[in-house]
């Protein structure tokens, strides 16, 4: 099986030539092809160390500037449009990893890829976040890709997202909070009000409204949102969390004392560090499109291409797709029966 | 002047009673009227130490599990009803401090004092939050007292939270961000699109869009927001900055090296952590309504009870409730004109 990597458009494509180098040696069964510059990608020292690691050159990028759909007509030999022909054309082809434009990477998959029958709209599942328990992570969906949702399509997100982290994370019955702004069943906006009694009648564990306070205590798996809310939410998780460390940083800096007091905590704050490393979770899923997307970061390092790669063959080995077509499919049943 | 401070309902009444004192001693010139259960406050230590303190019994309270609009009339003799009571019907009656329920806290100060002419919907504007520059703080509005906005809505909180924050955070012209998904002037859902065409005719320091994650970057003076994302922004901000504080503490704590590590630090941490402690700006501003109202967290200390009647002061010396009413005359009178 043939997963793409699509390194063009993204500021560290070296970075993700060798993730994508270190995925291939760590899945001889697996094909990766990388998709960009090929005279940068064949310059990549050990590159022929992987027998099953392929280059397709494409060096034109689309970049964050460019109108997404307009992109993907005018720029036929970018990467990204390259990359998304060999995942729709070529049976193999499971997956994308692309570090791309989000806009556009979204874009080519819905356009090109095409939506799966019966989903409303394609939700993008947030990376794994650290929690403050060791080994939990939480997966925020939508977290970007849908403002405007209707309470529908948050049902069907939180039955794919449920679906995804079970592959993924391997939680076996992942916990599902609805954001909003209190606890109570009747809290929030028009939307989650209505979602809310959606959601409760889904085969998931849904645990009801939550608050963004509690959202990394461990005691979420996924959190469903509209793509608004849900995107304030991942960004201001990571605003904070660097605000913070950078206070920490600064107090330790400002004196000769502290930054003694420093080197006994060493080992600890490296803990911390590597704890705090969001990197390991690679990039966030597009989920409800015919194939395996993943979008990387645009600042994507090696372990975070190698782990997005890895989630790849998580979900191919899972059947998420197939899983997704199920529990969409039986959900979209019930309604209509409902409805009748 | 008289300002009203309601105990309860709070978890922390003792404290609260504790700042009213302090800042009775603080500002002579105003009379403070604490209001609540009077034996409680009648064996504090020191109560009779401040001549312009004042006490009013009333032990009965609106709990959170109260209807905010039932409980207002089912309980005339609530602390909350008797000082909102007291702040109608006295002239010299300035502002009220409360540690209530929100939801009663808000819905009273609605209904009893009344709105603002011409204001469509009173904002909560949040606490100052910490930033990443020292002494800039962050004020969010709307925080949770308003979901499901219009787009004019959001128009009237970047005036009223401007003016606001240029009252009690001494900030000569604030810069105002419109929390979105993006930068650019287009990205957003309907209401913030909107939004945004409305805003950027504003007498007001628009910065245009902005994402949470440059939230506490010290860039902003005030975001502007509907209450369901503004709401998330604020808890996911705390819940952020306390998981991430939870999780250094916790690196101090695994081995005795570090531990001996943190002693060297010890002032530096202490500094930090004073840094970190919003207490300092007091509770959340409710703009809009024909008295000052701040509504302070359940758990209000000494501290963040005196500063909230400290901004009440403020908000009061810079006629805060005189700037709102010109601005939002001014908007709708142009408004009008636009639209005749």
């Amino acid at each position: 099986m043939d997963i793409i990597v699509d390194i063009g458009g993204c500021d560290t494509p070296e970075k993700m030539i060798g993730g994508a180098l270190a995925a291939a040696k760590q899945h001889p069964d697996y094909r990766i092809v990388i998709v960009g510059d090929g005279a940068l990608i064949e310059k990549y020292p050990d590159i022929g160390g992987a027998p099953n690691l392929f280059v397709e050159n494409a060096p034109d990028v689309i970049t964050n500037d460019d109108s997404p759909t307009h992109a993907i007509r005018q720029k036929p030999n970018s990467s990204l449009v390259k990359a998304i022909d060999i995942l729709k054309n070529n049976d193999d082809a499971i997956g994308l990893v692309s570090g791309g434009s989000t806009g556009a990477v979204l874009t080519a998959a819905t356009l090109l890829i095409g939506r799966m029958k019966g989903v409303l709209r394609p939700v993008l599942a947030s990376p794994g976040m650290p929690t403050a328990v060791e080994g939990k992570a939480l997966c925020v969906a939508d977290c970007g890709a849908n403002v405007d949702s209707k309470p529908e399509f948050l049902a069907q997100f939180a039955l794919m997202a449920s679906a995804y982290v079970k592959a993924v994370f391997g939680v076996a019955n992942p916990t599902v909070g609805l954001l909003s702004v209190g606890t109570e069943n009747k809290k929030g906006d028009e939307r989650t009000k209505a979602a809310f009694e959606l959601i409760k009648n889904l085969p998931l564990n849904f645990v009801g409204n939550m608050e963004a306070r509690y959202a990394l205590t461990g005691d979420y798996d996924v959190i469903i949102s509209d793509g608004f809310a849900g995107n304030v939410l991942i960004k201001s998780i990571e605003g904070t969390a660097k605000m913070v460390m950078g206070q920490v940083k600064g107090a330790i800096k400002s004196s000769a004392r502290s930054k003694l007091g420093a080197l006994f905590m060493k080992k600890e704050l490296k803990g911390l560090k590597s704890r705090m490393d969001y990197h390991v979770y690679g990039g966030a899923a597009f989920l409800g499109v015919n194939k395996l997307v993943v979008k990387t970061h645009g600042s994507s390092n090696e372990v975070s291409t190698a782990a997005s790669i890895n989630n790849i063959i998580k979900m191919y080995e899972h059947n998420l797709i197939d899983e997704i077509n199920r529990a969409v499919t039986e959900y979209n049943t019930t309604l209509a029966a409902e409805n009748a």
